[in-house]
């Protein structure tokens, strides 16, 4: 449904430049827009992209105002207020009230009236889905799962048991929640198993990305505070706690009970070992693995850039001579010879 | 089906040596081989098992033919051969034309008659499903999405939305194609969700890993060029461009935006930051990070082989301690003391 | 089902010190226990919670007895008698034998009269699945399998044919396991797919964790001995065959081919090359990566800590500097100027 610059301006509070009355109808990118289109320029990189744009309009910040070559919306954040008018001209289709006749619901689950359970998923015993939550083709919601309003699990997401989730949450397909976490005992005769008995606690506003997995707790529960933001492939061990707002691209992994502070970000492909505590405000580069507490806020690093692979083998190949240099040095310096 | 060695020499452009009416009727390796068995020797490293096999035939290039106790095919190529016999011997079940009365598909939905929609999967609004596709047991096609034909999705694989696939595509289980991708504007209240309006766009021939996530496009399609191949687990960001044939190993992760060549290959674990360019015809080595633009066909690696971890450890206090010890030396350049 | 300590003694061949009398109900963390609660001591670190804790009971070695303030169980490997007594407290509910009406069971195969085929769940043709295994929701066994007895597949498992598994297999939430093998031949018009015709076959209480993918071998099986435990989001490729009781942490990747002897231990997002062989009881540190053959146990490391970006850049660039210095000195020595 279109939508005026003058409303936008108005309801997302920025200073417009052109014609209130244009109405545009989706967003694109700077390059690939035409008419009806709204993009957004924050990144200073892209200013060259802003003379040729199609766009009927473009948000952005003061300093790119007076570059535009149509109807700018002003904004110090363009980035957030590109996202809310992104979500007010490509809403995410709610849910639509009813559970589809091929989905399972145990007759222990209480699903709200304006709830959706849609094909063949499968609500189990005692579970508690909130109003308009959308439950996807193919989900499986366990035992004991306590689900908030407004959450959305878009298909194939997994919740074997005991997950209590905030308000408006949205999982994507393949999302595990509240599988085992990995304890074993050592005995002379193998492995013994460790019960996993605790559950996980979600807060509101979370959002987890395709096949990520966050364990249930060994004792007590693993925790992700509001707010947070989990991308495709991670790893949440059991007992970890996230906390507000943190953000962790693809390929992240904590391991168990380590805890995360607030406003945290992970790069991808990073992690941190287990039983450590990160202080708020830390950003971890990618690939990089925390070994330890952390309690200053900062970026860290521990990966190399690749190169080519004769000159990056050349200096493999010292950095393992520098031992033994190293070990001749000390002699040489102690006088054994 | 058995097959002779003359017909499988005709049919796959090799030299026989031996007797063209002996029928073979399954694949092979060197030393699991046994009467009626064809194999193939492709790496040099092999050749001594060739002395002892009790395969009926093997695929060979012309240097090894002397050595070969039984019926040599030859060929350049011996492993592309080998895979085409395989092929032959081994073939896929086709899909038997049909929907299984548990399955659930959209009444707006198109899906041909030759394609096989199997038992518990789902087909979404407006989705056309090809000639001859399998939609495996548990698999949700969900609205938008258009399936070329041929194409084989084994099971539990899900495209929420919006994917465009084009002929003989193959699919594993866990497979996630289209889910949205990590899009995040921070505000003093917290993360806002960008919303992920792309889709995903696959070419012909293209074959991806189990529990692999491709993520579709913030704005605009994410792109994956005919012939690609991706193994389990491995990540594809919003807006990626994957050019053609290039080869991707297990867990590897391509961050947003970032465009890759043709006939590019990643090895296990490895992966790239997001918004860079990759020329054609890089290889990436296991773990290996590349961080900027690639200009340059060629190997690159940034990751170390492990050693013990008494002799790591001391290099990497060696490697720590370089810092000091070249702050000094800088110092005291400058006369600093 | 409450128990007494002296009950529990008596069974896990602990000596008691306390009240036999006295019935525990659950498990809990030596800071989170109340009233009919009991807990373990294993590491000392935590030695310090002892004395406060609400317990009933704890779980400890002899030598801090002395300091407990309620009633000991007294062992030498107190977390395996605490993950006995917690699976004797928490029991994974058993398969409640029958087909559940929403399932979808091949006519072919073969369900033991004790198993149970929960909510959506398939079974393939010729599929055979023992006494008491539980199939959790949205499962699908696929066509020749073969399932021991009491094994327990949680929910949205896949297995797409051929596997084999013995008996007491814990499998979690979306995994896959005998799904293709990545093997590719190059030609000149591209890659050709070479089939994976191999199976998996699995031994007894092995445990797989959520998201994980164990790959079909392309000639000959993928092996999983026994009483291996691996966590999520590993990738185990095609003709791998992994030692008994072996465990692996989160996303650990093993290349194709490669033979992992017994009793190693893979920390998180650790791996190894294909087409090697390890022998028996090594460790391989976080991300580490193993490259060569291992002939001594041991354990083994590859991957530096993250510090202070500015602090790390530094030392990378010095690292890169290394080299062009490296070459000077050796030019000058040669005399080359």
């Amino acid at each position: 449904m279109p939508i005026s610059l003058g409303e936008l301006a108005t309801r997302f509070g920025c200073d417009l430049d052109g014609d209130p009355d244009v109405e545009v109808i989706a967003v694109a990118s700077l390059t690939g827009a035409g008419p009806g289109n709204i993009c957004f320029l924050s990144n200073s990189a892209l200013q060259q992209q802003l003379s040729s744009t199609k766009a009927d309009a473009v948000i952005l910040r003061a300093e790119n105002a007076a570059d535009c070559p149509v109807a700018s919306l002003i904004s110090d954040n363009p980035y957030a207020v590109f996202a809310r008018v992104a979500a007010r001209l490509h809403p995410v289709p709610g849910a639509v009230a009813g559970v589809h006749k091929s989905a399972v619901v145990d007759p222990s689950a209480r699903v709200a009236d304006s709830a959706q359970v849609d094909a063949l998923a499968i609500i189990g015993e005692r579970s508690v889905i909130g109003e308009n939550v959308y439950v996807g083709p193919g989900c499986v919601i366990g035992a004991d799962c306590d689900v908030g309003d407004d959450c959305r699990f878009v298909a194939n997401v997994t919740l074997p048991r005991a997950v209590t989730i905030g308000k408006r949450g949205i999982f994507h397909p393949g999302v595990v929640i509240g599988a085992d976490g990995f304890g074993n005992a050592m005995t002379p005769q193998g492995w013994v198993k460790v019960p996993q008995v605790g559950g996980v606690r979600i807060g509101d506003d979370v959002e987890i990305g395709a096949n990520t997995t966050v364990d249930c707790g060994a004792l007590g529960d693993t925790v992700i505070e509001d707010g947070v933001r989990i991308d495709n492939l991670c790893m949440i061990a059991h007992n970890v706690h996230v906390g507000e707002h943190t953000a962790m691209a693809a390929m992240t992994g904590i391991a168990g009970s380590t805890v995360i502070g607030k406003r945290c970000m992970f790069a991808g492909a990073s992690g941190t070992v287990g039983h450590i505590t990160i202080c708020d405000d830390v950003v971890l580069s990618g690939q990089g693995m925390l070994t330890k507490d952390v309690t200053e806020p900062g970026t860290y690093a521990s990966s190399f850039p690749a190169e080519k692979i004769r000159d990056w083998n050349r200096k493999v190949a010292i950095f393992r001579r520098l031992d033994a240099k190293d070990r001749r040095t000390n002699k040489l310096a102690k006088g054994d010879s």
